[in-house]
C-alpha cells in the first residue's frame, strides 16, 4: 500500500506492507488531514521516522476483539498507552510514559491506505457528520479540550493568539461557552474567515495592545516564539495563559512577570473526541470552510509543500 | 531617623526625616527581616531606590483614621493599592497596576526606625507570637499562600526545590496539609534543619532524580535558573509547578514539555497574613530556628553582607 513517510529528514511516498492486526484494529483510511505537527516532524521535530499523520476518518477493516466495529466509519484517539502503568490504570493513556502516538511517536500514522490502532481508540462517526468534518475531530477535540482544563463561562474574557487552523478552531469551539472570544492574528482575511461562524471577534495583532491586560484567559495557538510574550501582555494579573502549541527549542520567558502577576500557565495538548463529535453533530462548530485544498495520497509530497505555504489552512489527503 | 537605603547601586545607613502620616499610619519598627529580595534590590532588581525591607513587626505610633490601633503591636501587608481601580474595588490591591509596595516599589520600607503604611494594611499580632516570629509573618504568608492557589490534600505528593528560608517555610507550612512533603536541596545541614519540625523529608538534589516524575506539585523556591528545569524533571504529567521565586532576566524553558505533558505552571508571590498569624499562634509552624543572626539597624550594611553569605538563613535587624 502507499504511505507518506518521513525518512532521514525528507518526505516521500513509499510502497509498504499493509499493517497486520496483531490484536489491534485495521482501518482503511478515507481521508486524512495535514497538521502543522506533520510539517514540524518533516523538519525533524520528535525525531520520528515512518508514516506521518494523525487526523483521519476511515472504515474498520479488521477488529479481532471488536467485530461489531467492522465496516463502521470511525475516527481514532491518537495515544495508545501500555495498559499496565499507573497512568493507564487511571484511564490516562494520553500521558502513559510508554505510549505510542499515531504518526508522531512509535506508531505509523494516517497518511496511508491503511492504519492500525487499538479498537478501544476508535469512535464511530454519526451519519450527520461528513467525511471532511470527521477529519477535524482530532484538532477540534484538542481545541475544545481547553474547556476541561480552565473554566470558561459566559463572562470569561478570552483572547486566542494565532489565526491559523488551530486558533480558529479554538475560537469557534469556545465561542459556545464565552460571549467574549477575541481572535488575535496577523492576517485580516483569516480573521474575517474566523468571524463568519460562532461569535468571534477578529483583532489585528498590532491593535491588540489597546485592550491592555484585560483578558481572563489567553490561548497561545500561534506556535511562534513571540506568542507567549504577546500572551503575557494581554492576560490580566492572576489570569491564565493556555499553551496550545509546541515550540522548537527552548524559548526564553519572563518568569518574573509570571510570579509577580501570579499568572497560571496551562500546557494543553489533546482533548477527548466525544465532545468534538457532539459539536459537529449539532452543527455548533463549522469547519468545512477551513479546508484550503484536497490532494490524492499519491501527491502527498506536493500536498505537504502546499500546506507549508503562508495563508494555507487545512490540506486534506484522500485515499 | 536612621534608615538602610539603596542608592545608585549601593546600600548605606542614612539619616532621613521621619515619615509624615498624610492620612496613613506611622509604625515604630521593632525588628525587621532581610529577605533575598532585599539583596536583589541592592543588586539593581526592580530599579528601586530608597529604604529597603518589607518584613517587620512594630508598634503603631500614629493612625489618623484608626486611632484604636495606636500602641498596638502590628505586622503589615506590603501592597498598597490606589483604592480606585477595578482590581482594588474587587479587593485585590495586591495586583493594582498603580500599587506601591513596601521597600520594593514606590514606598520606603521597613529597615528604618519608622515606616508608613495605610492603616488597613496593618494586623495586630496576638501576644502569644514573639517579635522574632512576627517578622516571619510576611514570608510565611507567601509560602502558605500556595495552598490557596493549588489544592493540597493529605495524599498530595509535594516536592519543594530550594533549602533556603523560603523553601523551608514552604515545606514546613504545607506539611500540615500534605503528609508527603519533600524538600530538595544542595545542603545536608539545611535539610536536617528543615526536618526538625513538621513532617518534612529532606532530599539531596543529586538524589532527587531517583523519584522519577512522581510529584503532583513541585514548588520552585530556589531562585536559581536551573530550578524550573529541575521542577519539570520531577512533576508528573498533568501535575503543577508553582513558581515562588523571581528570577533575573529571561530564563529559557522547555515549553514543549509543558504542552506535551500538560503541566500547569502557577506564578505565586504574596499571601494573606491572617492564615500565617494563625499558623504561628497555634505553634503549627516553627520559625525561630531559621534566624542566623540579629544586627542593630546601625550595622545594617554589615547585616546585608552577612545575609548574602552562603549558608546563612534569616538575618534580623533590631531598631
Amino acid at each position: 500500500m502507499k504511505a507518506l513517510r518521513v525518512k532521514a529528514g525528507h518526505v516521500e511516498i513509499e510502497d509498504v506492507a499493509k499493517p497486520k492486526a496483531d490484536g489491534e484494529a485495521i482501518v482503511r483510511v478515507i481521508k486524512s488531514g495535514i497538521c502543522n505537527t506533520d510539517l514540524e516532524i518533516a523538519r525533524g521535530y520528535a525525531a520520528f521516522e515512518g508514516t506521518i499523520g494523525h487526523e483521519f476518518v476511515g472504515i474498520v477493516d479488521q477488529a479481532p476483539n471488536a467485530s461489531d466495529l467492522i465496516g463502521k466509519r470511525v475516527v481514532g484517539e491518537i495515544n495508545a498507552g501500555c495498559g499496565k502503568c499507573r497512568l493507564c490504570l487511571a484511564c490516562d493513556q494520553r500521558h502513559c510514559p510508554n505510549r505510542t502516538v499515531l504518526g508522531i511517536h512509535g506508531r505509523d500514522g494516517t497518511h496511508a491506505e491503511f492504519l492500525k490502532l487499538p479498537a478501544a481508540n476508535l469512535l464511530e462517526v454519526p451519519e450527520v457528520i461528513s467525511d471532511v468534518e470527521a477529519v477535524f475531530v482530532e484538532p477540534l477535540a484538542a481545541a475544545y479540550g481547553i474547556s476541561e482544563q480552565v473554566e470558561i463561562t459566559r463572562d470569561t474574557r478570552v483572547a486566542v493568539i494565532g489565526d491559523g487552523k488551530l486558533g480558529i478552531l479554538c475560537a469557534r469551539s469556545l465561542s459556545g461557552l464565552s460571549g467574549d472570544i477575541n481572535l488575535v492574528g496577523k492576517h485580516r482575511n483569516k480573521l474575517d474567515l474566523a468571524e463568519k461562524y460562532g461569535n468571534v471577534t477578529g483583532v489585528m495583532l498590532d491593535e491588540a495592545g489597546e485592550f491592555g491586560r484585560t483578558f481572563d484567559i489567553v490561548i497561545e495557538a500561534s506556535g511562534s516564539e513571540s506568542g507567549f510574550s504577546t500572551a503575557l501582555g494581554l492576560v490580566r494579573p492572576r489570569g491564565k495563559v493556555v499553551l496550545k502549541s509546541t515550540f522548537h527549542g527552548a524559548p526564553t520567558w519572563n518568569a518574573t512577570k509570571v510570579v509577580v502577576d501570579e499568572i497560571t500557565v496551562v500546557g494543553s495538548r489533546c482533548g477527548r473526541f466525544a465532545p468534538a463529535l457532539e459539536l459537529l453533530s449539532t452543527g455548533a462548530v463549522e469547519v468545512e470552510d477551513l479546508v484550503s485544498d484536497e490532494y490524492a495520497l499519491a501527491n502527498g509530497v506536493a500536498a505537504m509543500e502546499w500546506a507549508a505555504e503562508r495563508g494555507i489552512l487545512k490540506v486534506l489527503l484522500s485515499m
